[in-house]
């Protein structure tokens, strides 16, 4: 448990929107360069053509303060005039897209086709936009959930956004996750890190992925940071998606508990809400230290107090 | 030249804002359905990843009412929201694509990358925004202008657009023209046409790949139907873009009695302009009927007109 007590390196392990609001308490308590904030890409998808990353996009829209907080992802005050042809030339619009969101989807697929990996088409993105803290897709290979629903097999956009995560889901798979690798770095920040936080994203297709990313849960267990991890769940719901839908997927049940059981060979403190509080004893059998707090992120005070008592954690 | 006297089908060889003109006459002046209008495709570039056919949408565009007309290509009232968005990430805008042309570009990207042919995109794009007309590009194969310049070797865009056509040209080839081959229909519609028009395009770089398509040039002076075409010059000068200066690219002089020479062996009347009368006797010397009338298209009144006096010589 020797530490560099020199490192500063805040290292946030997120998926799209729940992770994404104590990711922007993190930017606005602590220095941007010294956060990096490792993105699950399990999630991405090719739309009309375009390789659409969500998110590492929202992470990145949320950095440069171009997120739409009303929606939790785009681009605030997006027009959506290239989606709306497509619909009149009788393309598939379910998927919304607005138009500045396009130009960067133009932009990465474009790098992309040109042979750059998605880190460094990403580090390109934030640097355009100003983004000083570092962003890591989990992956440079295309890794992509499929989940077995009571509607067929469907990727998670399918899921989530076509069929509204009403399908019954059965069970999930990572495919290509055996052959992927960590992005450059991702490791390293790992192990060098003052602290490592899985923000409140879903743990089956959010956070998931990126564990299963050969060498994260290892390097997890092993870094002499402290691993915190903030539930994304109330009383066995939800504060947005699916998430307890899922735990079952995971061999866990769907509560905080369950959470604790997935994490405990890497986590060292779970933080849950207080109307969890409860449940402290319980997590604590599994070897998992529990400290309860209120986790609702409705306002930038918020998210900004979460990040504060986060960091009491880190060296 | 005993000719099927049914025919209807008006054939029209054009490039992009010259020829569009007179074929929108024709739209105005016959039953859209009788149109079948053959576009060069050997301006088509990949830009920001996607397949553009300048073209093919300003005829388009224009036969579907949504042509910008004071530009002469692009969608009328579009917006710039994505192109804005990309000059911030870094990326290239020269080439000027509205958010509504984009929609077009990303559904010809996604079909081609189907495995679609241009020819079938191309008529599902019509139908969606209910051209009644037949459109086809002159080739499912891609065929690439490329221009030797002073500047270096260019695409067309590069010169046309980026360039704004200032290098002197030396030399061009149309890359790929050996090795395609006509749109499916498009020989058989110039063999059972009721007319041939040759639009006042670009005879260089917009009329030249269609001839040289493999079998075109052959199918036009075989078609029992009269061929005409109307010169994009008067006095020596294009009305637009760099027509007369690549005249010389083609081994003939830059005047009507030069695109006479051009183009003799398959046309029978050249359609020039009153200012142009005085060459009318050096037309005839080539074997090439000559009419003289006015070829400015300033408006509506005047393309209708134009393609009124054209229709005289259909079977």
């Amino acid at each position: 448990m020797s530490r560099d007590s020199s490192s500063r390196t805040l290292v946030l392990l997120t998926g799209g929107t729940g992770g994404a609001k104590l990711v922007l308490g993190f930017h606005e308590e602590t220095a941007p360069e010294d956060l990096v904030v490792v993105c699950n890409t399990a999630d991405d998808s090719v739309v009309h053509g375009l390789h659409v990353s969500p998110d590492v996009d929202t992470i990145v829209y949320t950095l440069a303060g171009l997120i739409d907080p009303a929606k939790g992802w785009g681009i605030h005050d997006d027009t959506f005039a290239v989606l709306e042809q497509i619909q009149r030339l009788g393309g598939e619009t379910w998927f919304h897209l607005g138009d500045r969101d396009i130009a960067t989807h133009l932009t990465r697929t474009r790098l992309l086709t040109e042979g750059q990996p998605l880190s460094r088409v990403t580090a390109a993105l934030c640097q355009a936009l100003g983004v000083k803290s570092t962003v890591l897709p989990m992956s440079d290979q295309r890794v992509e959930t499929r989940l077995s629903t009571s509607a067929g097999e469907l990727s998670f956009q399918e899921y989530f956004v076509k069929a509204r995560w009403q399908p019954e889901v059965l069970s999930l798979r990572y495919r290509g996750i055996e052959t992927c690798g960590p992005s450059p770095g991702l490791l390293e920040a790992i192990h060098g890190a003052a602290l490592v936080v899985v923000c409140p994203s879903n743990p089956a297709t959010s956070i998931g992925p990126i564990l299963a990313v050969p060498g994260v849960r290892a390097a997890l267990r092993e870094t002499p940071a402290k691993v915190a991890a903030v539930s994304p769940m109330v009383q066995g719901r939800s504060f947005s998606g699916p998430a307890h839908k899922l735990m079952a997927t995971l061999g866990v049940e769907a509560s905080v508990t369950g959470l604790a059981a997935a994490y405990r060979d890497f986590v060292d403190v779970l933080v849950i809400d207080t109307e969890d509080r409860g449940l402290q004893p319980a997590i604590e059998q599994l070897g998992v230290d529990a400290r309860a707090t209120s986790i609702r992120m409705d306002t930038l005070d918020d998210k900004k107090r979460l990040a504060r008592e986060l960091l009491q954690f880190s060296v």
